[in-house]
């Protein structure tokens, strides 16, 4: 069979590399074409000097590419940029975007979370939330493919079986997560520096107030089928990849266990733990999975869940090439089955 | 003025160099005696490389000291061994310990967490919590003193004045810690090493079972006239020193603000930042430093409260330091006053 | 095709697990048995936690395994141990050892760098030497390779070129090298803790006192033809994976990289790049490359090579599989070709 | 008596941030102002929140300091900078300056080197090297005083002691340094990102093109009386503190080790350790330290010096205080007793 060909757009950044890493190997793809409009032109020497061993397509500007020979395209750009570029893009061209563009369904609260309008509101419509547990046939369906949050994919994955079953007590979620850096992107900023992130930790995006909030509300309040407003504090950990999610609930524990463990049994990337146990994030690096442990509290009727991916993988250009998966009739795990790399 | 003769017994650990790192420069302290049973007789340089130019007393064993030439000790033992040690020190020796040992009230209490019994119920009676912020004047008029653990130092300080004031639903406190490895010692065991610990992050002593709930317990009911019962879940961070905590509280953010900035308006080592702010642990590195911020959950009527320390110094040997100021007479910050190390 | 059956001996230590890591993926091979005698019995879950969403066999001690099941057997032991296992093993299973018990040519030698006599000299005496760019054909007809020093791969690829064609000053050669901590294995120590190792540098094995010095010295003396004693110090540092040699030579810069260019223009793992590029180890992270840069310096007649490699993969058991590729007949590069994971 | 009043010029960038933590705690000078061009007018807490509890100055325009009521100025501005900035200021007011633009003696070199022609070259003709174990006596008597290259003080103090009595082959001396990131600054760039830096290491400036190779040139031919070329390399290693110099000499170890031991017997802060020691950099981190370990290299007659500092310290602000005390008449290691902070 012919390998897909396939097109990242933004590919100098952490997630279009990543998705270079991936595709490479896939059995299923091949890289046709990589545009990067600020880089284009320049040798992937420089750009990514840790492929420059790879036979890849010059980098060029998004126009420059000759969309007739492509069957699949990742877009790894900025939000706002994102559904610029992508309206520009043919109409039956098959598309996974990383932004946020096409998360969110009420362009309502794209406009609140974003800071401004929605420029693309057809393709928002027509687009699927890229989680492919919870959106496999929609995904197989549609030309149009919305990467989830990271920081959503890692606390969806735990929570929204329990919400569905009403497990768990909707107006009582606490969601703590740590994050590697690299969830932040590639551009400088002094707040980025190794000097200003080494050896220390902080919280930011502070009662709410993180943009992946948005991907929760909508998330849960659909799989609750009434409101839910979660507590959610992202912090950043001096480490490149990894998310942690530690969620407070109130629940049976023994519930929580038995819905997760029944869920997520012929999930090919998700791992429900035994009881008790709690995974580490240096355990799934550079893999697509995603690792789930529960522990009852002290007091009765209170759980800890504990919920881990590599940000890059999972949270981004893996779960992106799942989805490309769907889209193109290859089986779901293709050039997705690498093991976690540790240490 | 004469300074005060100081010995370090368990000189050899991390809180035992730390000691010895602010010992050495304070203006009213000398160490005239390091104790390290394990290593007694080892040259300094190869206990503490660091140390070695230093002009330091021979590491000898604990019973080699002649405590007649000693104003006070600090102990930096492991719990048990530090009661079984203390218990044989002069009777008139001022003591301040950095162990468990003496930081539970109820021997049944220690019994129940720590596993064993306790051997020194007579010391234990007469121990007094080594909190200044709290326990200022029995600390000035104890001869033995208990440091807290180092995360418990970091959860109290916001917390104590919020449950005395009866400002947050004292049913409903989640505290997530996040800490560097140092807290975890010196000894070797493989998931201590650099390979297993860096780039990756895990909760641990999941569900209240960390023993430093027992002191959250103890204290915080202590405050509330009532019993309290908090979720605390700790975090091991691939970094050495810091140790941040992320608490969920059900109240009003501006009266938990305005209850903690003038509770503390005149605490040398504890810092209310502006509403809305949330320190960073990088930031209180090597000092004795606690910094708070308060951040009003989008909810209303819930919080965030962030609170970072320096582990081994305001939770542990800086902290044992201003207790021994207190108890020697000396003025509380003397040697305290070094500002943080960032970068 | 059906995949060639694989042992892993050692199995629970950071090269075994790489192995599992690798073989994996392989479309050639499969694992058949693994063996870590001290963790025998044990679920993988916790070993290697990071690999326990694979079905692998479970975790035997090495005479458990029936070895008619097996093509090939990779070993991960210590010095010493490895001969004494190796010894015990069926003659004609095919053994790719990753231990220093084989890369010796002379008996004596190897008593003076390991400190005991050499107790399977009729092994010794059958084995090739691990390098596949200097050892092709002996190691496709061999049933037994010693896979090179870490340190040692990374500075013969740049070397032997120059070596043999006589280019450089054969007695004014410093190879200055820096590693990440993988490379000192799993087992627990005080210098490798995490507080450790972070933050800082040190170097090792100064004077020429580092085992791998020996082989340095076998390989070199062997391509020119007479004696060669290089300087060779090895420094630790603090990351994972890596290593990163800084060489010094006489000779001139534009016919070393011409050498350089030439011999490596159609190896697959080795990369030369343009003259005066100087590579990065976290740009080979997780792949079996090499690369390599040539700089001159200002004075006339001196360079400065700088050589990376992944020190767990093209430092270990990358090169182990590129071996055990040749000896089993499948193409060399099967396994190896994913790309470096960064950042 | 009064303290010194100090300004600070330059004061938001790393080693400013490093001058006002001495400073804080030297007994014998006090902060009179704060200047930093692009930050003047930002609240402290918001330039350096680590300080934001110090009752500092406000940071102001360098124009905006009355400098009558200053005693001696620090300058931690970039190189051209501090020379149009020092030009303006007082002619009798006392200067440490850490940039390079007052460090090489001939003009025409400093042209070479930094690329324009030097604009204040009458400041350039009363400045004094700021390496006080080599000029002491200058210093004390200068106004103006060029605080030394990081690379440069490390690489210096155990070379010029061999260099000046002969000890060692002058045409033979390689220097391979690796340093913390903090050398580079503050300043915003893709290089300088943690995912960038951490878990890698690299090697820059090769070839003798570092601008640092300027001051080995100039020191150790005044040194020798003759010319000396040093081979100069060096690399950047996944830390924030610390220069590790491992310097290849040929000369006769015993002779090195007594010629520097004797040298710095009375030095304050540079220590010679016993023969066959090597220092580690996180064992001076926070000091103003400078340890030096001497190794015979297998081949009689050359050795490798092992060399470390805290580049911020030692190799920047706090031998810029050092100086100033020089300069002030106040007690060399005034402020500067900390014991490096380890782990």
């Amino acid at each position: 069979m012919d390998k897909a060909r396939i097109a990242i757009i933004g590919a100098s950044g952490y997630t279009g590399a990543e998705l270079v890493r991936l595709v490479t190997t896939h059995p299923g793809m091949r890289i046709a074409a990589l545009a990067a409009d600020r880089n284009a032109g320049k040798p992937l020497a420089e750009i990514y000097p840790h492929l420059s061993h790879l036979d890849l397509p010059t980098v060029v500007k998004t126009e420059e590419i000759d969309f007739a020979g492509i069957d699949l395209a990742f877009c790894g750009l900025p939000h706002a940029t994102a559904q610029a570029v992508i309206g520009g893009l043919p109409r039956d061209l098959k598309v996974v975007d990383l932004s946020a563009d096409f998360r969110l369904r009420d362009p309502k609260i794209y406009e609140t979370w974003y800071g401004h309008e929605h420029h693309a509101l057809d393709l928002q419509a027509e687009a699927v939330y890229g989680l492919p547990e919870f959106y496999r046939e929609e995904i197989r369906a549609t030309r149009l493919c919305a990467g989830t949050g990271c920081f959503v994919v890692n606390g969806l994955l735990p929570l929204v079986p329990l919400v569905e079953k009403g497990v768990i007590d909707l107006d009582e979620i606490v969601i703590d997560s740590k994050t590697g850096i690299t969830g932040a992107g590639r551009s400088s900023a002094e707040w980025k520096l190794f000097s200003e992130v080494t050896a220390g930790t902080k919280a930011y995006g502070l009662g709410g107030t993180h943009r992946h909030t948005s991907e929760f509300d909508q998330e849960l309040t659909k799989a609750a089928g009434r409101e839910v407003t979660v507590m959610f504090t992202p912090h950043l950990l001096p480490m490149n990849r990894g998310i942690l999610g530690t969620i407070y609930v109130k629940g049976d524990a023994d519930e929580i266990q038995a819905t997760l463990a029944t869920r997520y049994a012929d999930e090919p990337f998700v791992q429900v733990l035994p009881m008790g146990s709690a995974p580490l994030t240096q355990h799934v690096t550079g893999s697509n999975l995603c690792r789930i442990g529960v522990t009852p509290d002290r007091r009765k009727g209170r759980a800890v869940i504990v919920s881990v991916i590599d940000n890059l993988v999972k949270g981004a250009s893996g779960q992106a090439v799942q989805c490309a998966n769907l889209m193109l009739g290859q089986p779901e795990t293709a050039g997705l089955e690498l093991a976690p790399m540790f240490p």
